[in-house]
């Protein structure tokens, strides 16, 4: 089944300890749509400016990323430029320009508003919402947001988290959100909040799945080197919904697969700059990473 | 098979945000000696003072725990007080009394020196070697460390990791035992030293097991609340050791398996202050738990 993806599209300039790289396509709807595409039809939503590099578009259709929701606007493209520090968990903004995307009001097209999957990528709650707003009968949708919303605009947040079955966010994230230092009781605070499921992304620790009273705990895989951590956790929720849109099912052990598949392709979207890896990589290497996921966490009967 | 297991024994008062306590048995060799006590005949080497309560001894050996290593020397025994904050996660020191402990020279008893399995509890290294220099033809000998021996004896332990198979230490401490902070580059660096497995513990986020070019990522049990985390470490090596010990078994899947045994009981011992809890549990409390962390990171065949 299709995916609808929201979310912003930018350009980055990102500098890691290894390497600068400038003119890099960015935003957390680039990254979740092309980590959802090795698994559903994606249906983009978002902005960009006439400056949007063609050679962008065609990498979103040969990856069979619906574009007809993405609105191309007079001026340039969201810009953010970043500095990653030594350890690669700490980061800097550089530099941010909103351009096109400060005035972004996603306006879904009526081939998208029967979509039965939506991922609520990195954005604006009170954007995030008017997207559930445009969707007629959705089956599930699922909220990534980050610390910038959760400071700057909560009641909105808390007030789109009503209306989604699924939130994503991090582990600092979490306890921002719920103000609550351990995890476990974060976890099920977020689900107080609406959503059927919570998942708490904590990066080299892996992640943990909330609902109800149930729990699953995800390894991370083993990395020694991530070039670039930029996008992961959008890569993440993207490779999470299309999974789901793809088996069409939205209980407790398909999320658990897909916190597995979101894991899996979130993994190799560090080993290189930007969407890189992301472009080479192959469905049966997904595959095998998730064989590896579950040989690196597998506990035997005593 | 029967465990020998060496490390300190002393009195410790404890104080965390909901309550203080004193005069609570503690040590790494009582948490250790106890948690193995479920699985196998534990031996213990150790030293206490006059002052040792008899209550100590009784339940030592209505634990099955055979003391006749553990020395009673003139004086006071070691003391230890010491201050939880409100994460949990830190604590101050507020005094230390080595006593009895500051002579200390592990001596095992003619009867202790066929054990076939060794866990070094948290001691200096010089007495870990000590205690490997006695034993005649051990088949597995784990060492636990600590930030302080790190810091302060590395060239013992140094020497020590060529002695051990196996060496537990917590994330903090591989950090600073090899100076990386990847912890799956610090896994790998610490077998390098010489253990041909080497744990990790991540606290809330789990533990790793690393052997050659084997991996092993287990879960934390979701704890919403953790009453006294002193011991947790020295709780889970004797857990796993004693595992080992019982299945007289050395192999990556055992280990995996005592990794997992390790952290359930582990996971009850910081339910209560002290030992307390430890006291009161059963085996198939832990089976329970052993089958729960089984099903919280069960990843299907996809």
């Amino acid at each position: 089944m299709p995916l609808l993806v929201a979310g912003s599209i930018g350009i980055d300039d990102v500098k890691t300890p290894a390497e600068s790289r400038k003119g890099l396509l960015g935003g957390s709807a680039s990254y979740a749509a092309v980590a959802a595409s090795f698994f559903s039809p994606v249906r983009l939503v978002g902005v960009v400016g006439e400056d949007f590099p063609d050679k962008y578009r065609v990498m979103f259709r040969e990856k069979g990323i619906d574009q007809e929701g993405l609105k191309t606007e007079k001026g340039k493209t969201f810009y953010w430029a970043g500095e990653y520090f030594q350890d690669l968990n700490q980061r800097r903004t550089l530099a941010v320009e909103l351009n096109v995307f400060e005035r972004f009001q996603p306006e879904l097209p009526p081939a998208y508003q029967d979509t039965d999957y939506v991922l609520l990528g990195n954005l604006g709650p009170a954007l995030q919402s008017r997207v559930v707003d445009q969707v007629k009968r959705p089956r599930f949708i699922m909220a990534d947001t980050m610390d910038f919303y959760i400071g700057s605009a909560r009641p909105d947040l808390m007030a789109l988290l009503k209306r989604v079955d699924a939130v994503c966010m991090n582990d600092g994230e979490a306890r921002q959100l719920t103000g609550e230092n351990n995890l476990i009781k974060a976890g099920k605070m977020l689900l107080g909040h609406g959503p059927k499921f919570a998942v708490i992304k904590k990066g080299e620790h892996g992640s943990l799945l909330f609902s109800g009273d149930r729990f699953f705990s995800a390894p991370a895989y083993p990395l020694e080197e991530v070039f670039d951590p930029t996008g992961a956790g959008d890569t993440f929720a993207g490779a999470l919904a299309g999974y789901l849109a793809s088996v069409g099912r939205t209980d407790f052990d398909a999320l658990r697969q897909a916190v597995i598949v979101g894991s899996a392709v979130a993994s190799f979207n560090v080993e290189a700059f930007s969407l890189e890896r992301l472009l080479t990589l192959k469905r049966v290497d997904i595959d095998a990473r998730c064989r590896a996921f579950r040989d690196i966490s597998r506990i035997d009967e005593a």
